[in-house]
Protein backbone atom coordinates (compact mmCIF):
# COMPACT_ATOMS: atom_id res chain seq x y z
CA UNK A 1 0.00 0.00 0.00
CA UNK A 2 1.30 3.32 -1.12
CA UNK A 3 2.70 5.73 1.64
CA UNK A 4 0.57 8.50 1.61
CA UNK A 5 2.30 12.01 3.02
CA UNK A 6 0.59 14.41 5.54
CA UNK A 7 -0.16 17.25 3.27
CA UNK A 8 -2.08 14.86 0.68
CA UNK A 9 -4.27 13.97 3.97
CA UNK A 10 -4.79 17.66 4.57
CA UNK A 11 -5.66 18.94 1.25
CA UNK A 12 -8.00 15.98 1.05
CA UNK A 13 -9.47 16.78 3.71
CA UNK A 14 -9.56 20.40 3.17
CA UNK A 15 -11.78 19.20 -0.07
CA UNK A 16 -14.01 17.22 1.89
CA UNK A 17 -14.73 19.84 4.39
CA UNK A 18 -15.17 22.60 1.16
CA UNK A 19 -17.59 20.44 -0.66
CA UNK A 20 -19.78 19.77 2.09
CA UNK A 21 -20.11 23.57 3.51
CA UNK A 22 -21.00 24.62 -0.15
CA UNK A 23 -24.02 21.38 0.30
CA UNK A 24 -25.15 22.70 3.25
CA UNK A 25 -25.18 26.78 2.10
CA UNK A 26 -27.09 25.51 -1.16
CA UNK A 27 -29.68 23.07 0.25
CA UNK A 28 -29.09 23.40 4.15
CA UNK A 29 -28.17 20.65 6.79
CA UNK A 30 -31.41 18.71 6.93
CA UNK A 31 -31.93 18.37 3.28
CA UNK A 32 -28.25 17.36 2.22
CA UNK A 33 -27.49 14.04 2.18
CA UNK A 34 -24.02 12.17 2.59
CA UNK A 35 -24.34 11.30 -1.08
CA UNK A 36 -25.12 14.71 -1.83
CA UNK A 37 -21.54 15.47 -0.42
CA UNK A 38 -19.77 12.25 -2.01
CA UNK A 39 -20.64 13.61 -5.24
CA UNK A 40 -20.04 17.30 -4.76
CA UNK A 41 -16.40 16.68 -3.50
CA UNK A 42 -16.03 13.67 -6.15
CA UNK A 43 -14.67 10.97 -4.00
CA UNK A 44 -16.00 7.33 -2.79
CA UNK A 45 -17.76 6.75 0.28
CA UNK A 46 -14.67 4.75 1.92
CA UNK A 47 -12.59 8.28 1.11
CA UNK A 48 -14.63 10.22 2.54
CA UNK A 49 -16.08 8.12 5.67
CA UNK A 50 -12.06 7.56 6.61
CA UNK A 51 -12.36 10.95 7.34
CA UNK A 52 -15.74 12.05 9.10
CA UNK A 53 -17.88 9.70 10.29
CA UNK A 54 -21.00 11.61 8.45
CA UNK A 55 -22.75 14.70 8.23
CA UNK A 56 -22.97 15.61 11.94
CA UNK A 57 -18.94 15.76 12.08
CA UNK A 58 -18.79 17.15 8.96
CA UNK A 59 -20.97 20.40 9.96
CA UNK A 60 -19.06 20.54 13.47
CA UNK A 61 -16.01 20.74 11.93
CA UNK A 62 -17.15 23.40 9.74
CA UNK A 63 -18.28 24.93 12.38
CA UNK A 64 -15.50 24.59 14.78
CA UNK A 65 -13.11 25.88 12.25
CA UNK A 66 -14.19 29.23 11.44
CA UNK A 67 -15.09 29.94 15.53
CA UNK A 68 -11.35 28.96 16.21
CA UNK A 69 -9.92 30.85 13.22
CA UNK A 70 -12.14 34.21 14.64
CA UNK A 71 -11.09 33.32 18.19
CA UNK A 72 -7.42 33.02 17.26
CA UNK A 73 -7.73 36.48 15.66
CA UNK A 74 -9.60 38.30 18.68
CA UNK A 75 -6.86 36.85 21.15
CA UNK A 76 -3.64 37.15 19.22
CA UNK A 77 -5.59 41.45 18.90
CA UNK A 78 -6.22 40.73 22.39
CA UNK A 79 -2.32 40.72 23.06
CA UNK A 80 -1.45 44.02 21.01
CA UNK A 81 -1.26 47.25 23.63
CA UNK A 82 -2.93 49.11 22.50
CA UNK A 83 -5.07 46.33 20.26
CA UNK A 84 -6.57 48.06 17.19
CA UNK A 85 -9.89 50.35 17.17
CA UNK A 86 -13.19 48.19 16.79
CA UNK A 87 -13.62 49.41 13.30
CA UNK A 88 -10.00 48.24 11.95
CA UNK A 89 -10.50 45.01 14.15
CA UNK A 90 -13.59 44.38 13.18
CA UNK A 91 -12.73 45.03 9.08
CA UNK A 92 -9.70 43.17 10.01
CA UNK A 93 -11.01 39.84 11.19
CA UNK A 94 -14.33 39.44 9.13
CA UNK A 95 -12.11 40.70 5.92
CA UNK A 96 -10.22 37.39 6.36
CA UNK A 97 -12.36 35.04 7.39
CA UNK A 98 -14.50 36.02 4.20
CA UNK A 99 -11.67 36.01 2.03
CA UNK A 100 -10.78 32.70 3.15
CA UNK A 101 -13.29 31.27 1.84
CA UNK A 102 -14.29 33.61 -1.26
CA UNK A 103 -13.86 30.75 -3.83
CA UNK A 104 -16.63 28.09 -2.29
CA UNK A 105 -19.81 29.80 -3.86
CA UNK A 106 -23.48 28.83 -5.00
CA UNK A 107 -24.59 30.14 -7.73
CA UNK A 108 -21.87 32.63 -8.52
CA UNK A 109 -22.20 34.18 -4.90
CA UNK A 110 -19.92 33.91 -1.65
CA UNK A 111 -21.46 30.55 0.22
CA UNK A 112 -20.21 31.84 3.10
CA UNK A 113 -23.03 33.98 4.48
CA UNK A 114 -25.70 31.53 3.04
CA UNK A 115 -23.79 28.71 4.91
CA UNK A 116 -23.64 31.23 8.09
CA UNK A 117 -28.02 31.38 7.86
CA UNK A 118 -28.42 27.79 7.19
CA UNK A 119 -26.62 26.94 10.30
CA UNK A 120 -28.21 29.18 12.54
CA UNK A 121 -31.53 27.41 11.75
CA UNK A 122 -30.05 23.87 11.94
CA UNK A 123 -29.18 24.80 15.02
CA UNK A 124 -33.08 25.24 16.39
CA UNK A 125 -33.60 21.51 16.28
CA UNK A 126 -30.36 20.22 16.53
CA UNK A 127 -28.97 20.53 20.18
CA UNK A 128 -25.70 18.74 19.43
CA UNK A 129 -25.20 21.72 17.06
CA UNK A 130 -26.55 23.88 19.20
CA UNK A 131 -23.47 22.95 21.49
CA UNK A 132 -20.25 23.47 19.42
CA UNK A 133 -22.07 26.72 18.18
CA UNK A 134 -22.62 27.87 21.59
CA UNK A 135 -19.22 26.97 22.75
CA UNK A 136 -17.32 28.84 20.32
CA UNK A 137 -19.36 31.85 20.83
CA UNK A 138 -18.66 31.81 24.03
CA UNK A 139 -14.91 31.89 23.41
CA UNK A 140 -15.28 34.82 20.94
CA UNK A 141 -17.49 36.48 23.28
CA UNK A 142 -14.64 36.00 26.07
CA UNK A 143 -12.15 37.36 23.59
CA UNK A 144 -13.53 40.14 22.61
CA UNK A 145 -14.48 40.68 26.60
CA UNK A 146 -10.77 41.42 27.21
CA UNK A 147 -10.41 43.33 24.01
CA UNK A 148 -12.78 45.69 25.70
CA UNK A 149 -10.87 45.72 29.07
CA UNK A 150 -7.88 46.23 27.33
CA UNK A 151 -9.36 49.39 25.68
CA UNK A 152 -10.98 50.73 29.41
CA UNK A 153 -7.83 50.13 30.43
CA UNK A 154 -6.47 52.01 27.63
CA UNK A 155 -8.72 54.96 28.66
CA UNK A 156 -9.98 54.50 24.79
CA UNK A 157 -13.80 53.41 26.00
CA UNK A 158 -15.89 54.24 28.28
CA UNK A 159 -14.86 52.22 31.48
CA UNK A 160 -18.34 52.16 33.12
CA UNK A 161 -19.84 49.63 30.30
CA UNK A 162 -19.95 45.80 31.26
CA UNK A 163 -17.16 44.51 28.74
CA UNK A 164 -19.29 41.58 27.93
CA UNK A 165 -22.33 43.95 26.68
CA UNK A 166 -19.75 45.42 24.33
CA UNK A 167 -18.63 42.42 22.98
CA UNK A 168 -22.22 40.99 22.30
CA UNK A 169 -22.42 44.14 20.54
CA UNK A 170 -19.31 44.06 18.25
CA UNK A 171 -20.33 40.23 17.52
CA UNK A 172 -24.21 41.62 16.63
CA UNK A 173 -22.92 44.03 13.86
CA UNK A 174 -20.98 41.17 11.82
CA UNK A 175 -23.22 38.51 12.32
CA UNK A 176 -25.77 40.87 11.53
CA UNK A 177 -23.72 42.03 8.28
CA UNK A 178 -23.17 38.78 7.43
CA UNK A 179 -27.07 37.88 7.49
CA UNK A 180 -27.38 40.69 5.11
CA UNK A 181 -24.73 39.39 2.60
CA UNK A 182 -26.82 36.56 2.47
CA UNK A 183 -30.23 38.49 1.93
CA UNK A 184 -29.48 40.75 0.14
CA UNK A 185 -25.91 40.24 -2.02
CA UNK A 186 -22.31 40.92 -1.15
CA UNK A 187 -21.25 44.47 -0.08
CA UNK A 188 -17.74 45.16 0.66
CA UNK A 189 -16.62 44.67 4.06
CA UNK A 190 -15.17 48.56 4.54
CA UNK A 191 -19.08 49.20 4.73
CA UNK A 192 -19.08 47.86 8.50
CA UNK A 193 -16.26 49.57 9.42
CA UNK A 194 -17.26 52.72 8.30
CA UNK A 195 -20.45 52.33 9.60
CA UNK A 196 -18.66 51.82 13.10
CA UNK A 197 -16.22 54.10 12.51
CA UNK A 198 -19.11 56.79 12.11
CA UNK A 199 -20.79 55.63 15.08
CA UNK A 200 -17.49 56.55 17.43
CA UNK A 201 -17.82 59.90 16.33
CA UNK A 202 -20.88 60.66 17.69
CA UNK A 203 -20.93 62.71 20.88
CA UNK A 204 -21.31 60.47 24.18
CA UNK A 205 -24.88 61.65 25.51
CA UNK A 206 -25.70 63.70 28.51
CA UNK A 207 -28.58 62.84 30.49
CA UNK A 208 -30.38 65.80 28.30
CA UNK A 209 -29.87 64.37 25.18
CA UNK A 210 -30.97 60.84 26.30
CA UNK A 211 -34.41 62.85 27.08
CA UNK A 212 -35.82 62.37 23.11
CA UNK A 213 -36.92 58.60 24.17
CA UNK A 214 -39.70 60.36 25.33
CA UNK A 215 -40.58 62.24 22.22
CA UNK A 216 -41.18 59.26 20.08
CA UNK A 217 -44.25 58.33 20.42
CA UNK B 1 -76.14 36.10 8.29
CA UNK B 2 -75.23 37.56 11.50
CA UNK B 3 -73.28 41.14 11.20
CA UNK B 4 -69.39 41.14 12.33
CA UNK B 5 -68.03 44.29 13.90
CA UNK B 6 -64.50 45.43 12.00
CA UNK B 7 -63.18 44.79 15.37
CA UNK B 8 -64.08 41.61 15.71
CA UNK B 9 -62.79 40.74 11.93
CA UNK B 10 -59.35 42.63 13.27
CA UNK B 11 -58.75 40.22 16.36
CA UNK B 12 -59.38 36.92 14.25
CA UNK B 13 -56.83 38.15 11.40
CA UNK B 14 -54.74 39.14 14.09
CA UNK B 15 -55.03 35.48 15.82
CA UNK B 16 -54.68 33.93 12.72
CA UNK B 17 -51.64 36.23 11.86
CA UNK B 18 -50.13 35.26 15.46
CA UNK B 19 -50.83 31.29 15.28
CA UNK B 20 -48.84 31.60 12.17
CA UNK B 21 -45.83 33.36 13.63
CA UNK B 22 -45.77 30.81 16.52
CA UNK B 23 -45.84 27.79 13.57
CA UNK B 24 -43.18 29.28 11.17
CA UNK B 25 -40.89 30.16 14.46
CA UNK B 26 -41.00 26.58 16.00
CA UNK B 27 -40.75 25.01 12.24
CA UNK B 28 -39.56 26.99 9.90
CA UNK B 29 -42.09 28.28 6.61
CA UNK B 30 -41.31 24.77 4.65
CA UNK B 31 -42.47 22.18 7.48
CA UNK B 32 -45.27 24.15 7.83
CA UNK B 33 -48.54 23.02 6.47
CA UNK B 34 -51.42 25.15 6.58
CA UNK B 35 -53.07 22.22 8.55
CA UNK B 36 -50.98 23.32 11.25
CA UNK B 37 -51.55 27.09 11.11
CA UNK B 38 -55.45 25.57 11.55
CA UNK B 39 -54.82 23.44 14.42
CA UNK B 40 -52.67 26.38 16.13
CA UNK B 41 -54.90 29.00 15.74
CA UNK B 42 -58.33 26.53 16.59
CA UNK B 43 -60.10 27.44 13.74
CA UNK B 44 -61.71 25.86 10.48
CA UNK B 45 -60.34 25.88 7.10
CA UNK B 46 -63.04 28.34 6.02
CA UNK B 47 -62.94 30.83 8.75
CA UNK B 48 -58.84 30.98 8.07
CA UNK B 49 -59.13 31.01 4.12
CA UNK B 50 -61.44 34.17 4.51
CA UNK B 51 -58.75 35.91 5.30
CA UNK B 52 -55.64 34.52 3.64
CA UNK B 53 -55.20 32.17 0.23
CA UNK B 54 -52.90 30.19 2.05
CA UNK B 55 -48.67 30.35 4.14
CA UNK B 56 -47.53 32.65 1.61
CA UNK B 57 -49.46 34.81 1.99
CA UNK B 58 -49.46 34.88 6.07
CA UNK B 59 -45.93 34.82 6.18
CA UNK B 60 -45.61 37.92 3.44
CA UNK B 61 -48.25 39.77 5.67
CA UNK B 62 -46.16 38.51 8.76
CA UNK B 63 -42.83 40.44 7.31
CA UNK B 64 -44.81 43.27 5.71
CA UNK B 65 -45.99 44.16 9.31
CA UNK B 66 -43.07 43.94 11.15
CA UNK B 67 -41.55 45.80 8.72
CA UNK B 68 -43.92 48.25 8.43
CA UNK B 69 -43.50 48.82 11.94
CA UNK B 70 -39.87 49.39 12.11
CA UNK B 71 -40.17 51.59 9.02
CA UNK B 72 -42.83 53.95 10.62
CA UNK B 73 -40.64 54.48 13.74
CA UNK B 74 -37.08 55.20 11.98
CA UNK B 75 -39.62 57.59 9.77
CA UNK B 76 -40.96 59.03 12.92
CA UNK B 77 -37.70 59.44 14.29
CA UNK B 78 -36.49 61.14 11.43
CA UNK B 79 -38.70 63.81 11.67
CA UNK B 80 -37.57 65.02 15.04
CA UNK B 81 -34.89 67.73 15.24
CA UNK B 82 -32.41 66.55 15.80
CA UNK B 83 -33.09 62.84 15.75
CA UNK B 84 -32.55 60.94 19.12
CA UNK B 85 -28.96 59.25 19.19
CA UNK B 86 -28.14 56.33 17.84
CA UNK B 87 -27.76 53.72 20.89
CA UNK B 88 -31.39 55.50 22.18
CA UNK B 89 -33.00 55.18 19.39
CA UNK B 90 -31.81 51.38 18.41
CA UNK B 91 -32.96 50.54 21.93
CA UNK B 92 -36.58 51.70 21.21
CA UNK B 93 -37.23 50.60 18.53
CA UNK B 94 -36.01 47.36 18.82
CA UNK B 95 -37.26 47.15 22.34
CA UNK B 96 -40.84 48.43 20.85
CA UNK B 97 -40.67 45.59 18.05
CA UNK B 98 -40.14 42.35 20.70
CA UNK B 99 -42.61 43.74 23.41
CA UNK B 100 -45.60 43.82 20.72
CA UNK B 101 -44.61 39.68 20.39
CA UNK B 102 -43.19 38.82 23.40
CA UNK B 103 -47.01 36.78 23.99
CA UNK B 104 -45.70 34.49 21.39
CA UNK B 105 -43.80 31.58 22.92
CA UNK B 106 -42.17 28.61 21.20
CA UNK B 107 -40.72 26.03 24.28
CA UNK B 108 -41.47 28.86 26.47
CA UNK B 109 -39.17 31.40 25.03
CA UNK B 110 -39.96 34.21 22.96
CA UNK B 111 -40.79 33.05 18.84
CA UNK B 112 -40.32 36.37 17.36
CA UNK B 113 -36.13 36.16 17.19
CA UNK B 114 -36.61 32.27 15.81
CA UNK B 115 -39.31 33.42 13.05
CA UNK B 116 -36.38 35.76 12.03
CA UNK B 117 -34.07 33.35 11.41
CA UNK B 118 -36.66 31.02 9.61
CA UNK B 119 -37.60 33.59 7.92
CA UNK B 120 -33.85 34.45 6.88
CA UNK B 121 -33.38 30.99 5.41
CA UNK B 122 -36.40 30.31 3.97
CA UNK B 123 -35.95 33.31 2.04
CA UNK B 124 -32.71 31.68 0.37
CA UNK B 125 -35.43 29.23 -1.80
CA UNK B 126 -38.47 31.35 -1.84
CA UNK B 127 -38.06 34.32 -4.33
CA UNK B 128 -41.35 35.71 -3.68
CA UNK B 129 -40.30 35.95 -0.09
CA UNK B 130 -36.70 37.76 -0.71
CA UNK B 131 -38.71 40.09 -2.72
CA UNK B 132 -41.08 40.85 0.46
CA UNK B 133 -37.88 41.04 2.56
CA UNK B 134 -35.75 43.16 0.09
CA UNK B 135 -38.40 45.65 -0.26
CA UNK B 136 -38.81 46.15 3.44
CA UNK B 137 -35.46 46.24 4.06
CA UNK B 138 -34.65 49.13 1.54
CA UNK B 139 -37.66 51.44 2.32
CA UNK B 140 -36.13 50.40 6.68
CA UNK B 141 -32.21 51.53 5.53
CA UNK B 142 -33.56 54.56 3.42
CA UNK B 143 -35.32 55.78 6.61
CA UNK B 144 -32.40 55.18 8.43
CA UNK B 145 -30.18 56.66 5.99
CA UNK B 146 -32.00 60.19 6.49
CA UNK B 147 -31.51 60.25 10.56
CA UNK B 148 -27.94 59.67 9.18
CA UNK B 149 -28.13 62.74 7.52
CA UNK B 150 -29.99 64.63 9.91
CA UNK B 151 -27.16 63.77 12.53
CA UNK B 152 -24.55 64.67 9.78
CA UNK B 153 -26.62 68.34 9.35
CA UNK B 154 -26.60 68.49 13.20
CA UNK B 155 -22.78 68.08 13.48
CA UNK B 156 -23.25 65.16 15.78
CA UNK B 157 -21.62 62.23 13.43
CA UNK B 158 -18.77 62.67 10.85
CA UNK B 159 -19.85 63.54 7.72
CA UNK B 160 -17.29 61.81 5.51
CA UNK B 161 -19.15 58.49 5.80
CA UNK B 162 -21.74 57.58 3.31
CA UNK B 163 -25.13 57.65 5.36
CA UNK B 164 -26.39 54.16 3.67
CA UNK B 165 -23.27 52.41 5.18
CA UNK B 166 -23.79 53.75 8.95
CA UNK B 167 -27.20 52.35 7.85
CA UNK B 168 -26.57 48.91 7.24
CA UNK B 169 -24.32 49.11 10.26
CA UNK B 170 -27.05 50.16 12.47
CA UNK B 171 -29.31 47.44 10.65
CA UNK B 172 -26.71 44.80 11.11
CA UNK B 173 -26.01 45.53 15.02
CA UNK B 174 -29.85 44.79 15.18
CA UNK B 175 -29.71 41.64 13.13
CA UNK B 176 -26.96 40.44 14.64
CA UNK B 177 -28.55 41.09 18.14
CA UNK B 178 -31.60 39.03 17.21
CA UNK B 179 -29.81 36.10 15.87
CA UNK B 180 -27.89 35.70 19.12
CA UNK B 181 -31.27 35.88 20.78
CA UNK B 182 -32.55 33.30 19.19
CA UNK B 183 -29.41 31.27 19.36
CA UNK B 184 -28.52 31.66 22.80
CA UNK B 185 -31.02 33.06 24.51
CA UNK B 186 -32.72 36.23 25.37
CA UNK B 187 -31.21 39.12 26.88
CA UNK B 188 -32.20 42.59 27.91
CA UNK B 189 -32.14 44.99 24.77
CA UNK B 190 -30.32 47.52 27.06
CA UNK B 191 -27.30 45.57 26.30
CA UNK B 192 -27.26 46.41 22.83
CA UNK B 193 -27.68 50.16 23.66
CA UNK B 194 -24.90 49.58 26.44
CA UNK B 195 -22.61 48.73 23.85
CA UNK B 196 -23.36 51.19 20.94
CA UNK B 197 -22.90 54.07 23.52
CA UNK B 198 -19.46 52.54 24.64
CA UNK B 199 -18.73 52.20 20.98
CA UNK B 200 -19.64 56.28 20.95
CA UNK B 201 -16.80 56.61 23.22
CA UNK B 202 -14.07 55.33 21.26
CA UNK B 203 -12.01 58.06 20.23
CA UNK B 204 -12.08 59.02 16.10
CA UNK B 205 -8.29 57.19 14.94
CA UNK B 206 -6.27 59.76 13.54
CA UNK B 207 -4.11 58.07 10.39
CA UNK B 208 -1.07 56.93 12.83
CA UNK B 209 -4.29 54.94 15.28
CA UNK B 210 -5.05 53.31 11.73
CA UNK B 211 -1.77 51.68 11.34
CA UNK B 212 -2.18 48.57 13.93
CA UNK B 213 -3.89 46.81 10.79
CA UNK B 214 -0.32 45.15 9.88
CA UNK B 215 0.61 44.55 13.51
CA UNK B 216 -1.98 41.65 12.96
CA UNK B 217 -0.74 38.92 11.32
Amino acid sequence: MARVSQAHLDARRRQILDGAAVCFARNGFHATSMQDVLKEVDLSAGAVYRYFSGKEELIAAIVSEVLGQVRASFEEAARLDPPPPPDVLVGEVLGRTLAARESLTVDGRPAFPRLVIQVWTETLRNEELAAVLREGYGSVRAAWARIVEAYQAAGTMRADVDPDHVARTMIASVLGFIAQQSLFGPVPVEVLGDGLRALMSVPEPGPDVREPVSRLG
